[in-house]
């Protein structure tokens, strides 16, 4: 059986996504799509809008063969990590193909993986953010620069396949309308970035015409999750815990839960999550860093968990149809 | 400057506590009253229905002079170890009388005391409970059972004083109308007991003729406390903290941990603080026990700060009238 494979997050599935689907099963019409899903938290260190199960049931409704999670401690990553997870994972499950949106679908990412092969960069330098000298490093190594989040993703997608799965056959698709951190719902057209699908969650009504018909229930039915909700617990857990304790927590460096803790005491109650990490935030440590670092402070998870998660990988199923179940046993005979 | 102590929660401060103060002042009129009071956690293992500073200030509106803390780590604790701490703090600021209410005033607390100095009893009976040892060695040494709470508390504070205050003037007075942990407002007279003022706290006119003019005021404007408060917080650290991380909190004993964490897991997300605790108790992890053990576990209280504590005693100021300011000039100079 031949399987084609889309790494994603979901936070919720929306018309982009459907059409990303759609596309797949037009361009590969037997194949199986296996969809590597993170779970209930994201790459960028927030909790999803709606938990695994209910984003894997919404995949599967829009024409998706099996949902797996990519697990947490190698998903809550630096983008060039998390593309290895993601990468990693449908290897793992035989998949020949990996599509995703990129804003320049004609580059090729192979090549450009290949020129940036042997990508290093300084990360010893104090005041520039990781990401910032990652792209500059890209810069330097492919000869031009890449900006856009999905083109950067795309390009870590092929670098992580060079070695983790040399065979596998990358397809970038051009990415539809909607800017990745658009935060209004577009006027014209059934496409919305997730943010601002996320942005009007209380309203059904105005964005019913951005989703399918299960996110569409989901979004009338079910709970949504943001860091608001964590947040009392966060503060909860920044007050009473020693930074002897908070040391333990995975990707705590160089001494921030000083100023992690010292940001909270001297804020009124009032404080928000955003507001709080605003003034916690530097140069080196990024408001996506600190997000990470908040939900693996706000989960108690120490670095020896992800070190046990990265030396023993493993793919937790989260859903499949009648395609997607013939798919795994085949691969369990292999 | 001659000075009497009392050693007090006031959860909150009401008209027996005021009958009490009303009757040093009677008695000895040039004294100073000092007031040994609980923080913002009880003896018992629970919050305080307002915070220490509130407390404070009712109790000086009502005659007191000084109000001391006794310092968390020292105060929540067993019944004995709670006097223990009373009288030192009191010791420590030069006090001459202490006078507490007690069921039977007539009881001779000092002989009591001298009686029972010896006291001994066997921890490691596994099927009884701390405070039913301690009654029955008690018993066995001074020749009658003595059970009501208040007395209980009289002949532990007159056992401290053998050892931390010998020259101590004990001085017991008969303990008014309401019972101690009766759950109901009385129809008639002025006195109620704090627990039936609590249960009753969000009807301030219910309460108005227990209280003062301070509590009163307290009892409208501040937000009162509870474990239903803390109990979110207590559920999210029992479900994140390793049963590692949960060895080094002070009291846990006996992988109790483990039955506490396992009776959050395998109930209803709808579970409170009084169903779960119910849950965990066993013949020797008592109500009480497990209270105190909850509250050391939210607030990330460890072993070694509470040793830290009773091998360091200080105490904190909480508030003073003039009388009291001076007193403690007065000491300063000793």
């Amino acid at each position: 059986m031949h399987a084609t494979g889309i790494i994603a997050e979901y936070n919720p599935f929306h018309n982009g996504h459907q059409y990303q689907i759609n596309w797949v099963k037009e361009h590969f019409p037997a194949t199986t799509l296996i969809i590597a899903m993170s779970g209930n938290y994201l790459q960028r260190g927030e909790p999803a809008c709606f938990d695994k199960w209910v984003r894997a049931r919404e995949a599967l409704q829009a024409g998706a063969d099996l949902v797996v999670e990519i697990p947490f401690g190698l998903c809550m990553q630096p983008a060039d990590r998390f593309a290895q997870s993601g990468v990693a994972v449908l290897q793992q499950l035989g998949v020949e193909n990996l599509v995703f949106g990129a804003e320049h679908s004609n580059y090729d990412f192979k090549d450009l993986a290949q020129k940036s092969q042997d990508l290093t960069w300084d990360y010893q330098q104090y005041n520039i953010s990781y990401a910032a000298l990652y792209q500059q490093a890209v810069k330097e190594s492919v000869g031009f620069e890449i900006t856009q989040p999905n083109d950067l993703l795309g390009l870590a997608y092929a670098r992580a396949a060079l070695t983790l799965a040399p065979t596998l056959n990358l397809v970038p698709i051009q990415r539809q309308a909607a800017g990745y951190h658009d935060q209004k719902l577009p006027t014209g057209g059934h496409i919305a970035s997730a943010t601002a699908i996320r942005q009007n969650i209380h309203e059904p009504d105005m964005v019913k015409k951005f989703v399918g018909a299960q996110t569409w229930m989901d979004i009338k039915q079910e709970n949504s999750v943001t860091w608001t909700n964590l947040w009392p617990l966060l503060r909860y857990r920044l007050l009473t815990a020693t930074p002897e304790q908070l040391a333990t927590i995975y990707g705590m460096a160089e001494g921030i839960q000083y100023r992690m803790q010292e940001q909270l005491q001297l804020a009124p109650v009032s404080l928000d999550f955003d507001a709080w990490l605003k003034k916690v935030k530097t140069k080196r440590f990024t408001y996506t860093r600190l997000s990470r670092l908040a939900l693996a402070t706000v989960l108690n998870i120490s670095t020896a968990e992800v070190e046990q998660a990265w030396a023993h990988p493993f793919v937790r199923i989260l859903g499949f149809n009648r395609t997607g179940q013939k798919y795994l046993s085949t691969q369990k005979k292999k």
